[in-house]
């Protein structure tokens, strides 16, 4: 296959195992990196580990429904599937795109459910959010049949959300988790970032530099999460921001709040700037 | 493979798809008969229809615990897995028989939920039965990796739960149903018969009888559901059994009560005899 071809777009799930089968067929492994599109570097890093460690590599453009709250931004949220395909010439090897009734027929009415882990955070704030996300994700690896799928850290409850099924419901799929790739001046890549105004990404720096501070008091001694998080706020108000949906010190794997850093720890952020909500999250080390 | 082998048996996921793995490198296809054992005619009618039309056939037993309400027969139900592996030297080629931590180990939390058409009939005298059926059934599809699964008419809505699941999900399985296999008077087999004394199974008759009612009632150009359900239930009464859960005449694709039989129709019935709750079912086409 040439190296920088356009990838292939299909639209059924159909075509997509046929595509998949015929590579498998070649001796490739699969590799799967879901998306909603709007692509940014963040998506192409795991697109290239993917290409790398798999061969044949399957991204899917998909904004699902399900997993958007009615308040949230759905209608909002960018689409830009020819800019889309444009970006990944010469990094993946199919497009799958599918319109929502290819993925959600008349009738439809099966959801997963994955429990703790979906419950705090993104699951207090966006409610029903995880169980779309467990549900599409489930859905898109049985369609594709993929040996290995690609998430970033920067969706890193996401990621526990996903671990989680595949790994309760015996899903034959190993999750590759990449790090969260960031601008020059170190807003995490986003597709909403788009959906900020010059202003308003100016503001959204705040989150990185509250946790820089974190990390920088950490390394300093400061153990107190109390400590922490205060000060991690109070870097916050200053944006300004519109809305804290959360600052948090917890521990990596539960999620649960965590009093004392006498381990690894996860500090997340999640804030409203003008109408966008933003997330970010750093591991701790002390 | 001898004809007349005993069956290999594994209990760990990873000897299951290395099994599989092997088969499939044959050039077999692989089809699938999750029971829950205690084994009799009606599991072996599909364990030979998996081998006439797929070959290498797994048969899995295991009694889900996730299935069974807190006050339902867990404990009591019967388990006979030498048996089981013995009544299956020539029809089966592997049994999974896994341990409660193989399938739920600790730190467990996903569940799948099917909707409407897990909610009336044994949804409803079942709280939770489905979901735990739903789970398990898609946690062996994704362990054992089958072409094809194998399930009896008798668990009438179970089929229609799984068919929802695996089209909703995506799952690339194709389900297979079998008749109903009865004894020679007409009792549905069943492992819970197991269960019966002597007294207990000549009542049980009478879920056969009202359905035969009913199926001799349509023939005779009876097409008002209330006049035909109200002769089932005075046959049932007559067992006498010790609890009707339920007597009904449905859509056979929504399950939802119909009053008047102008195309096919499902007859279903759950009764409890003794302490043994029995179901049963049959179409009727006018």
């Amino acid at each position: 296959m040439p190296t920088h071809a356009t990838p292939r777009l299909v639209k059924t799930v159909s075509e997509l195992r046929a595509a998949v089968a015929a590579a498998r067929s070649e001796g490739s492994k699969i590799g799967l990196v879901p998306t909603m599109g709007a692509l940014h570097e963040g998506h192409l890093s795991l697109v290239r580990a993917s290409r790398r460690e798999c061969g044949f590599t399957v991204v899917t453009i998909y904004v699902n429904p399900s997993q958007f709250g009615p308040s949230e931004d759905y209608r909002r949220y960018p689409r830009t599937l020819e800019d889309d395909i444009r970006r990944l010439a010469g990094a993946a090897d199919l497009v799958f795109a599918p319109a929502d009734e290819e993925v959600y027929p008349s009738g439809y009415s099966t959801w997963v459910d994955v429990g703790a882990v979906a419950a705090p955070l993104e699951g207090q704030y966006r409610p029903g959010h995880f169980c779309g996300v467990a549900t599409i994700v489930l859905k898109l690896f049985q369609m594709a049949g993929a040996d290995e799928a690609y998430f970033g850290q920067k969706d890193y409850q996401q990621v526990l959300v996903i671990r989680r099924m595949v790994e309760d419901l015996n899903v034959p799929i190993a999750i590759r988790v990449c790090p969260t790739v960031r601008e020059p001046d170190g807003l995490a890549m986003s597709s909403r970032n788009a959906c900020l105004s010059a202003e308003a990404r100016r503001r959204a720096l705040v989150l990185w530099k509250s946790l820089r501070l974190a990390q920088d008091m950490v390394a300093g001694g400061e153990r107190r999460t109390a400590v922490i998080l205060s000060e991690m706020e109070r870097t916050i108000h200053c944006g300004p921001v519109n809305r804290i949906d959360y600052v948090v010190l917890v521990d990596p794997q539960t999620l649960l709040p965590i009093d004392v850093i006498d381990g690894p720890a996860l500090a997340a952020v999640a804030v409203v700037v003008e109408q966008t909500r933003l997330i970010d999250n750093c591991l701790l080390e002390p």
